[in-house]
């Protein structure tokens, strides 16, 4: 198998993956968000009883399963951009502007406060 | 700003974003899994009320939320995933060979069931 | 054991589970508001492939399943909201009455269009 | 309108809610699981660049919030148990029964160690 090295490499992957088993009849938007927010409470039970200290520092097997948690947001994330003809990362680069405007760095500085209540 | 052609540019632009703004305080793993988690919630919501067919033939206004919507999912899990040294294409990689041996074809295709109960 | 047979019985049962167990201490509203969601995630698990139709005819099996899910989340809501010192039935009759205003019965009928764009 | 004193009287009231608005089209239990899982990611947000101690002790206007967001969630559970026909107080005295087989005090005392690994 060859190596997946960017976001549209592994697009073109997991389209095969699911079209191999004939699965495009089940990854309507709806679902993939679905599956994307479901995945990504599998990720929060992991973290839950931890305190913030303990989140930033995992034993190697809870790491290992994190990252496979994070594997499969991913996983169905990238579909479900793909499946609405959405580029991800010009997404997040629009979204980062965004922000930038919303959290001027001499308002924001140090705090967690939402923007419009800065 | 320099244009993010990959997930390890937009690592970088976005460590850079929360360390501008002193925001490393905030993003212990455990927050960021609760961040991403929200936003998957509000993903969602998008797609709550429509059935399976609308959600896969958005308006263009709403395909645009959805889009920034996406854009922060990823956000958060790119820089979760930094925060804990992990790298979600490869990560992501690892989980796409584990669901090929859960998921063989012959199998799933066409199934939407489980692999345990395959 | 007694029946529960309210929300104020279930409150006090879940709260002595925890005592129990010394477990006041991983119990904090940012937690308990985790687990919640990691719950409900597990729910969506089930529906997430189901068309509309299918999750309104669930299997029993699922359905005991389902039923499970569900009252994983009431636990811990119900524990939530008992840290909070929220009581959660006064808390929906309010929510009711705003709803009642934001989706006017003449203006929302037969519309999953949310309040602000009806 | 007569107080909500018990969560049958919830449940009557929201199915009432719904009928009113012509809205039994729109809840599937699918979709009641999505505004269900959207809603607790609404509490999460409030939660999440919080301490664990500040979630403990929240300004009574964010409280105020929080209490309406849990509001959202308990009418999503109520009317998604009812779609189903499950009683959720049952379901949650059947499950605490469950976790108290799972749990057994002396093992699981001061430990947020989940089940399978005590």
């Amino acid at each position: 198998m060859s190596s997946i090295d960017t976001l549209e490499a592994l697009r073109v992957r997991v389209a095969a993956f699911a079209a191999e088993r004939d699965w495009e009849q089940f990854h309507s938007p709806k679902n993939l968000a679905m599956a994307l927010a479901a995945e990504s409470g599998e990720l929060l039970e992991h973290f839950q009883w931890l305190t913030e200290a303990e989140s930033g520092a995992l034993p190697a097997a809870t790491r290992d399963e994190v990252a496979l948690e994070i594997a499969d947001v991913l996983l169905f994330l990238v579909r479900l951009a793909d499946r609405l003809g959405i580029d991800p990362l010009q997404a997040a680069a629009r979204k980062l502007e965004l922000n930038a405007r919303k959290y001027p760095v001499d308002k924001a500085r140090g705090r967690a406060t939402k923007y419009d209540r800065l």
